[in-house]
């Protein structure tokens, strides 16, 4: 059976799973969801695909469901060069990637959703919440920034999984207000990540 | 040189490995942050211990510093049986793990956090976040109770990191007012993780 890929093409988080599966050569099937309508949350995909109501989703060849966009980028990576082999350098991949999830994405990916796909009514409430994420969110830039000073890549010197996964909503994170003018190391980082191998815009599903 | 764990006694995110590191037999140094006071968000701590500003973080044998609570579970259960050694086993316990800290931690532990933990003023505007997170925090327990229906545990039904990582917030919702009483399934599993060799309660350091 063909990977099957449940995604979203606006998804950074869709995205980082069709840039690995595009880097490492492997064909895929991709089913797409309008999140904005609900697809995602209606009781066939709940009870059939992901009881979390999110995506991505990875169909494995043998049929098995796995959520969560970083657990599928260390599933796909491991045993390649996506994914370091020895112990401490596994665990500063995953280092990078849980920062990514609750440091990250809760903030910039989010602010890009309410600006950018769902066109969320902003209210006063929303608005005082928003300026949180601003916040919150450059001072994970500013993290990414000091680290990157003196770096080419997140881990190890090498193009990881780590920074497929934080590259997916930085490099769009203009469309939730955040200016990089002042992070010059992530704005290069982003450059190198962009003209790796195989490199597919998120645009292209 | 000894392991040492920057951490915080109240800390879920500190207790998953204070557990793990007391199950797999290895002496530890803690060094305790009162972080109501602010003592992770000093410059000291941010340049020596963790940019990102928070604990735990481990500080190997070889005196490197691992900051993110599931990174290090993972580094520290590489090649025991708290880690599956097959690619999807390995991999549905990071997808556990990321559940934890996307849609599980950020409500349930931040609940607690506010009402058990800093004493938070609870203003109108507090008022309406908590409910936002008592919502979504019932949400991820119902994910949870649903999956452990059927199962003693979260992976390969046998007790690995995914459930340290899911029992430390979740043993003590009652602190954040989530009520366990609608989810006998996870109840039960609580009682299974605490019955584990070598436990230890949260608030032994």
């Amino acid at each position: 059976m063909t990977l099957r890929l449940h995604d979203y093409l606006q998804s950074g988080n869709g995205y980082k799973v069709r840039l690995l599966l595009t880097q490492l050569g492997l064909p895929f099937e991709r089913l797409e969801y309008d999140i904005v309508a609900g697809e995602t949350r209606t009781p066939g995909f709940l009870e059939n695909v992901n009881p979390n109501g999110r995506v991505p989703v990875l169909e494995t060849e043998e049929g098995e469901l796995l959520p969560e966009s970083n657990a599928i980028l260390v599933y796909l990576a491991d045993g390649t060069p996506f994914l370091p082999d020895d112990r401490l350098g596994r665990a500063r991949t995953l280092q990078w990637m849980f920062f990514e999830q609750y440091s990250h994405e809760p903030n910039i990916a989010v602010a890009r959703a309410w600006l950018h796909v769902f066109d969320t009514e902003m209210t006063e409430e929303r608005r005082t919440a928003l300026e949180a994420k601003q916040r919150l969110g450059y001072e994970a830039l500013g993290v990414m920034e000091e680290h990157l000073e003196d770096r080419q890549f997140f881990v190890g010197d090498r193009y990881t999984v780590a920074d497929i996964a934080l590259y997916a909503y930085t490099h769009v994170a203009d469309e939730g207000r955040f200016d990089l003018e002042g992070f010059p190391a992530v704005r290069a980082w982003l450059g190198r990540v962009s003209s790796q191998l195989g490199y597919i815009p998120i645009t292209r599903g």
